[in-house]
Order: structure tokens, then C-alpha cells, then sequence
């Protein structure tokens, strides 16, 4: 097989034939003898969720993850977090001309060691090569198919009260990632928290009820994502500072160059909002989880003012929150 | 609104949110008062076809369309040969910093317009910003999904005799994208073919019986996608030369510039393999849509030798064709 990825490996020709037998076929497996345009599935219900994610992320490969990992697992998030079961994923790769067909084995075995994990199949796939120049490596979109499971969800029906829970330290992915860039100028010992989430989130749908909304803060970060849901079902969400898990090596880093972990991104982390009644045993059934070993009751719901993140200092000041604004950081993801 | 796509227009925050609400969302609609992770949607069955593709093409305008009208075109046109009824689309952005947002807006209209001119949904996006440099423009990906429907589809059965159909001219996609290029020194009256094809093939799907398979020779052409059938259900393909479509614009083009329009890519074309005693319903039907007025039948199965496409010269010799190899022009889609 050739090392590097040229212009013909994108022309729909026999090099292109060879690159999708070899590499993905080999990699995802073919669930059909043939390889069509479109693949045939079939679904457990009516009712499905969809969502669809690229992944532009620089470098490709950082500590904790790949961008192969990554593309498996934020689409496999995507789709937890609305409540559905993720079932399959397509993939659509934009190559540079010149990329190293090792490192792309390498993202695909990523790929689908993570689609294993995850209980998810790659179902459909398509790789465009461009020339040196057009693309930095490697973009990955990948696009998921999920079921939602009858008796199970989020009832978005929310009240004062409800507690707001993230299921691990935040920021991870975010220092990991800029500091393996080598830009910052220093080094940290912090590995992105990238991991699919489902089969954690699909133990506190199926063991508690209560369950209001979860998200998952990727770019935007904690802040963001709560922007978003407050102004979305117009909530006033109090957190505390003192509460939100983070780590002492994110801490420091945030301290030295004055970033906010609160707007950094995560890959593997969740927004969960439920009721008081249910909030310990979810904390509780989150922390039997790897990825949910970290997680915290960060907040609650008042409904006093409408459409608010409100952050509870160390001092007991309270400063409102906005979404992020003006570029931290590109390609984070 | 800005002039041009920033770096903050993919950090997930207030820029981001005010591009998807103010282009993508005014353009393709917003199902859900809340835009969420994951959109859910009810299909008519359980049986459902699920294709990706990603679309690089240069230039991003070009005589007959754009790379927004073909993102949706290419992806519905895979679906409608499969066999399944094209119902909902996702759709991801890369997007190269300091990209014109009228053009944005441009593309995405054209994909609104041809959206509803196939009848299907935009369900979800996404929006990747990268650095100048780290991409041409903009490449999109689309995700598309479609129903089976019940007693419609393709046999898959194939006997000698049975009869090759090409929709239309072949080539003309190929060469009004390389004309538009303006490296090739000439230019062309030749109008890209780019159309989604699933209302015409619906109709001979369901107005005829005995449609074995239908393909769109798409980057490798005609040749190369009929090689694939040819080898993937071991028959031999013949087809005659004269026999095949093919505008005398690009006829033209291809004799000064030594190109076969036999592996230039179609963006609104099919190949129907249909019975021998069905050949003329179908061509007679697709000539009834402006889509297929060129429709023809080519050539035949014949199960003589196994895995081969051999064209027949005006001469009356037969050649073995082959898969396109070696890139004749990368970005074609």
C-alpha cells in the first residue's frame, strides 16, 4: 500500500477502491457484501434522533484521544444526551493530499475501537482527498442515528429547585489540547476527558426518574451550555464556584495564562438537570461510572429571574454569566 | 451582521449562536422551538437507508449550480438510487476563516431550493471555523437519510438480456467544473447536470417492474460505476460507444483536451438496469422529466464472461474498460 495519501486516493477510481477496501472496510467491517451508496438499517421504533458533528481539531492526536476517538465519541454524546440510544454512525473524511496513511490507520482503528465501546456501527462512509494546502490533515464529519426508548427521557419540565449536576472535572479537554499544540509555551499533565457518555447516561435514565435535560458542554464550555438551556426554557440557574469540579492542574494552568475553565471545552462531560428529590442517586449512580467518578451537584433552578446563569463567587458576590464571546480557541474539537 | 466568517463564528458562542440562528435557521427552518444536540424525527418505517457525503468541490459556483445545491442533489440522488424515498438531511460546515458570509448565504439558500424542490427536511447542522489557509473556502458535508418503501425497490436480479439505461448525457458535470476552473484555457457552454433525480426515479420505480438496479455515475463516470456493478455481482457489462449520450459541447472539449467522457463525473445521472421487456416503460418515462429527455438505452447484461465491462466501438471491436485510475481531476464534487 502506498505512505502518503495523493489526489487519486479522492477520484472515485482505483485507488480510492483500494484506500475504502483496506483501510475502513478492513477497520468497520462490511455489513454487505456489496458496498452501496446508501446502507439499509433497520430501526427498533418509529421515532429516531439525529445529529451531526465535524471534527476540525488541532493536532489530531492528544493526550487522552485522537480525532478519531473524538469524532466517535461527540456524536455518540450528541445523541445521549438528547435521551436516544446511539445505533449508528456515518463518516465522511476531507483529506490533504500528502497525509500519512499511517496516521489514518490510526485514526480508523481509534475509530472504531471507540464505536465498539460505545455499542454504535459505522454504516456508511466517504473520503474526499484535496490538494496540499486545502485542509490541515484530516476533517472528520460524522453524523448519528439513535433510538429513543419508549418510557425513557427527559421531560424538559422544569421546576425551583432542580438540581444541576455535571458529571466530572471541567476543562480537561480544553488544556490538554492547547497545551499539546506546544503555542502555550508550557507543558501540563492533563489528558482530555474524551469518552462516549451513553452507557452512563442510559443507567440514570433507566435507574431514576426526575431527569430534566442533559447536555454536554463541548465548545462554549459549562458556562455556554448553561446559557443556552437558561435562555432557551427561560430559567434562572444559580451555580456555586466553590462546587464546580475542577481539576488542580487545569486550576493552574487557567491561573497562568488567565483563562476560565468555566468556558473551556469538554469532550466526555454532561449537563444533567433533575429533580431534588432524585439528585443524590443520580450523583450516586454517576460515580460508579470511570468518566462520572468526579461528579458534582453544582447548582439549582430558581425561577426568580428569567433567562439567567448566575455564578456564586467564593465571597458570596453573584455575577451573571454570558456565553462566550470573541474566539479562546479554535479547533478545539 | 458581519462581512466575513471570524474564528469566534465556530467557538460555540455568541457569534456561532447568531450564524446559525441568522443564516442556517432563517434558511432551512427550525422544527423545534429549541435547537438541541440530536433532532427527532418519526419515519414512516423501520427500514431506512442512511448515506454520507462530503463535498470539496472548486469552484464553489459553477455553470448549473453550486456547492450548495449539489450537497443536497448528490446526497438525495444516493439515496433515490438505492432504492428509498430521500426524507431527512443533516448538513456540516468547514469553513475557511475570512469566507464571504453572502456566499454562505448564497449556498445555503441553494440548498433551502433544492431541498424543497426533492421534498426533504434539513434536520440538523454543524459549523466548523479553521484558520485561514486550513481550508479552500468551504466544504460541506451532507447526511441524508430515506424510507424503503414497502413493495418499491430493486431486485437486484439480474439476467442476460437485461437492458442498460443512462438517464442522459454523460460529462457534463465534469466539464462545466473544469471549464470553470479557468485553467484549462477554453470555455464551454456546458451547464453542470447537478439535479436531484428522486422524483423521476420514484416514478419508474413504481411504474414499471423488473428495475434490477440504479446507480449515479458520479467521480470515475460512467465507466468506472459500471466496472463496480459489473465486478460486485459478477456479470459481464456490455455497452456500445455509439450508443451513448454524450453533448457535442463536451464531445468537443474532450477531443481537443484528449479527455473520455466515459470516466468524467455526473451530477444528475443515473444507470438503470432494468429487464429486457421493461426497457422502453422506462426510457419512455424518464424522458417524460427534463432530468432524463436524453435517457437511452446503452447496451446489456450478458453473463458470457464474469466481471467484465467491454465497450463496443463504432467499428464494431470491444474494449475492456477499467476503473478510473490515476486522478484525471481532484475537487470534481
Amino acid at each position: 500500500m502506498e505512505t502518503y495519501i495523493s489526489l487519486a486516493h479522492g477520484d472515485g477510481g482505483e485507488l480510492s477502491h483500494r484506500l475504502i477496501r483496506d483501510i475502513f472496510v478492513s477497520a468497520f467491517g462490511d455489513k454487505n457484501a456489496v458496498m452501496f451508496d446508501a446502507a439499509a438499517i433497520t430501526m427498533a421504533t418509529h421515532k429516531i434522533a439525529v445529529t451531526t458533528d465535524s471534527f476540525v481539531i488541532k493536532p489530531i492526536f492528544f493526550p487522552g484521544g485522537s480525532i478519531g476517538k473524538l469524532a466517535v465519541a461527540g456524536t455518540v454524546n450528541d445523541l445521549a444526551v438528547s435521551g436516544a440510544k446511539p445505533a449508528y454512525l456515518t463518516c465522511g473524511f476531507v483529506i490533504e493530499e500528502g497525509f500519512p496513511i499511517s496516521n489514518l490507520k490510526k485514526i480508523v482503528t481509534d475509530m472504531a475501537n471507540e464505536a465498539k465501546k460505545s455499542g454504535v456501527t459505522i454504516v456508511a462512509g466517504d473520503t474526499k482527498v484535496v490538494e496540499r494546502g486545502s485542509a490541515d490533515g484530516v476533517y472528520i464529519n460524522t453524523t448519528g442515528i439513535g433510538v429513543y426508548q419508549p418510557e425513557i427521557g427527559c421531560s424538559l419540565e422544569f421546576a425551583e429547585g432542580d438540581a444541576v449536576i455535571v458529571s466530572g472535572t471541567i476543562g480537561d479537554h480544553g488544556i490538554a489540547v492547547l497545551t499539546a499544540r506546544g503555542e502555550l509555551g508550557i507543558t501540563a499533565p492533563v489528558n482530555s476527558d474524551c469518552a462516549s457518555l451513553n452507557n452512563m447516561l442510559e443507567a440514570i435514565l433507566k435507574d431514576t426518574s426526575g431527569i430534566k435535560i442533559m447536555r454536554d458542554p463541548t465548545r462554549g464550555g459549562l458556562a455556554t451550555t448553561l446559557v443556552e438551556i437558561a435562555e432557551d426554557f427561560q430559567l434562572t440557574i444559580n451555580i456555586q464556584e466553590t462546587a464546580i469540579p475542577v481539576k488542580a492542574e487545569v486550576h493552574g494552568v487557567c491561573d497562568l495564562l488567565g483563562y476560565d475553565p468555566l468556558y473551556l471545552a469538554n469532550e466526555g462531560k454532561a449537563i444533567i438537570i433533575v429533580s431534588a428529590k432524585e439528585k443524590d442517586k443520580v450523583v450516586e449512580i454517576l460515580r460508579k461510572f470511570p468518566e462520572g467518578k468526579d461528579a458534582a451537584i453544582i447548582g439549582s433552578i430558581s425561577s426568580k429571574e428569567k433567562g439567567r446563569l448566575l455564578l456564586e463567587t467564593p465571597l458570596g458576590a453573584k455575577r451573571l454569566l454570558t456565553r462566550l464571546s470573541g474566539t479562546m480557541f479554535p479547533r478545539i474539537c
